[in-house]
């Protein structure tokens, strides 16, 4: 497949991606948009234009503030009309003929603002990486029985807060809170001094279902229309003092930052692998069949105020104990019901390699290790005015697609 | 104040009361509405006649589905909209004397369907009633350290699930889930066993924040439109095997009950009550002036299938540890922002004494003290086929307003 549209060979907005997300553009007027290489297309205009006539709409669902719209639709229409938009992207199209439209409808990234994507009606955030929760559990429990009981029978999760998930570029103040800094004293007030990043991906589902009804491990692909980078940012001194016995609640709803770009499940079909094995076995509403795991690379970099940037983080999607699915099928088991435009996040995804881990809490192991920087700096945590950034990616047989990044600047708190 | 609709002199439904509500009108079309006594009043019939006027809106707000364009407006608006109704439904007034929109825009309650009368964008459950925290370490924890260290320095919560709230009148069935009947051996998967309503009241925001902004105790009620009735369902033997590290998921989020009117915060005024002392003495942003507590009464009953109802709690909102204007300002010291139409409900309400207890967990001490009901069968738990209901209200001075109730039957699991 070769589009008329060029791009750099190692651009994540190949012809094999064709992800969803909306644009402000030109600081005149928002739609919904896809990518390749650097030119962002607006496809609320091709549909003007009549190049979606065959589906037969009601109404023009790339004209929204958001995706929630066309993602309702259901993966009967978005599939086949991602694959349409495709078609038209490649060599020789009616599109590439039809100079007056590409005038219109085509801009170079830099000429737009990316938005939110997705209105997100509920949010919910997995625990669902076992060196993660191993790392976890190491420093702050018992080593030798660093996961609790419950973590291999089900894939743990909580709610989260929906209202602060914001895109990428948007800049975050440090928060303050309630913390205790010495054991068995009173707890102070002031701003968070453990401030983290947790390198995450998370899918959004596309259907609604009525309360009552449970998604299976094999229905539940059906229900995911994509994915994005999601950084559940973690004030950790908040957390550890809040947590217990309701789990985390301002150390993590002062802001979640996400990737603008939602990549459709079909992108990523040819990058499925197998997953971890899972001993114990698994109750059967939590056994799968098939490849369930995506090998999708991951890095983290942190660049201080006006520095180049440090990687501090190479990891993969693919070490995920829990799958997609199986957080579907979790979720839904006692009823609950799903909206379009939820967004399920992963927990922290962690390797097995002292790289790969994906917080600062576990790459400086609860502080105690500094992160030395490009520029001579240490971290152990993130400090005012860094830029945290997070890419994803996935590549195989020459071809490479990707999520792009979500970057967040933090600025001192109030 | 008199009004020329007449109503019981137990109603909850007053003239003082004037709450909100949507309902769904003789099978029809949906509808904002208000309520005297059996009188379902059509609010946006009211504003298509040119009653609110005055308040030069661009369109009618209670033409909607939801509360949440009226409740947008901000109190500035809807306080004084509240009291031109009210006006309205005086003895003498011009609405009196109309009896074409009399007919038009009057209802019996028999012949509405009461819907929930707000969107739900983020949900949030607060732990505020010292005697039932204390209860619940009492069972699970150290009974001589009954409460967490964090318990008496703010006002735990955590965020629940907003796609699975209800109105009053859904049946709701019971959840399946996975649970540890025996400790150290493995899971299993099967209904609840232990199925149980909590007795909360909830409070709705009426403004929308940006991140980064805090609310202050002072400032908070200006934020919040009013409250209702909540019904926090828990399945006590799915949360047991699940919550530990991250809290309450699928024990919760399979369905939360709500009463369909929402009573302002101005009419609760005379209501409001001194709150309990707070001892240790709570950091500066949680300090408050004034009474932020309501002596609201609440009463939950249990009717077996086709049986009648047996009254099992007598309990109070004013026994409260944690006022709402504590709840928001914790909320929000973070910078997290608040929408409009958000629900945040108080945890279960306990008072001192054994009947005032607002579960059965703690009625039946963990299932240990089984409750008589008036048919002569016993409950530890909520069985199939139960209906429970909870009610809510006020007097003070012969002036009585009222919540109406939340009611729910509970099903069979799938």
């Amino acid at each position: 497949m070769k589009s008329f549209i060029p791009y750099a060979s190692d651009s994540d907005f190949s012809i094999y991606n064709i992800p969803f997300g909306v644009a402000y553009i030109e600081d005149e007027y928002p739609a919904c948009v896809t990518r390749i290489g650097d030119t962002v297309i607006d496809l609320s205009y091709l549909f003007d234009e009549g190049y979606f006539d065959e589906f037969e709409l009601e109404e023009n669902v790339f004209e929204a503030l958001v995706l929630n719209p066309f993602i309702e639709l259901g993966k009967k229409i978005t599939v086949p009309m991602r694959e349409k938009i495709q078609q038209l992207l490649l060599e020789g199209s009616a599109l590439e003929n039809d100079s007056e439209t590409r005038e219109n409808a085509f801009f170079a990234i830099e000429n737009v603002e990316m938005l939110l994507p997705v209105h997100v009606p509920n949010y919910t955030d997995f625990y669902s990486s076992v060196e993660h929760a191993t790392n976890v559990g190491k420093m702050f429990r018992d080593p030798e029985n660093a996961l609790l009981p419950n973590w291999k029978h089900l894939p743990v999760g909580y709610h989260g807060r929906a209202s602060s998930i914001v895109v990428s570029g948007t800049a975050l103040r440090r928060p303050n809170g309630q913390t205790q800094p010495q054991a068995n004293q009173p707890p102070v007030f002031g701003e968070s001094k453990r401030l983290d990043f947790e390198l995450e991906m998370a899918f959004i589902t596309s259907t609604y279902t009525n309360l009552g009804e449970s998604i299976s491990t094999e229905d539940a692909e059906n229900h995911i229309f994509g994915m994005l980078i999601f950084n559940d940012w973690s004030a950790r001194d908040i957390q550890k003092w809040e947590y217990v016995p309701l789990g985390p609640f301002l150390a993590k709803n002062f802001g979640s930052s996400v990737s603008p770009w939602i990549v459709t499940l079909e992108a990523l079909e040819p990058f499925r692998v197998a997953g971890p094995v899972q001993e114990p076995e698994v109750l059967d509403y939590l056994k799968y069949e098939g490849d369930k795991n995506f090998d999708i690379n991951l890095q983290v970099g942190i660049s201080p105020q006006n520095q180049a940037e440090s990687i501090i983080c190479n990891s993969n999607f693919k070490y995920m104990y829990w799958n997609m699915s199986q957080q579907l099928a979790h979720h839904t088991i006692n009823g609950c019901n799903i909206e379009v435009g939820d967004m399920y996040a992963s927990g922290t995804i962690s390797g097995k390699d002292e790289n790969s881990y994906g917080s600062m809490l576990e790459l400086s192991w609860s502080g105690k290790n500094p992160l030395k920087l490009q520029n001579g700096e240490e971290r152990t945590f993130i400090e005012d005015y860094d830029t945290v950034s997070m890419y994803a990616w996935c590549e195989k047989d020459g071809k490479r697609i990707g999520f792009g990044k979500v970057e967040t600047q933090i600025l001192p708190a109030k």
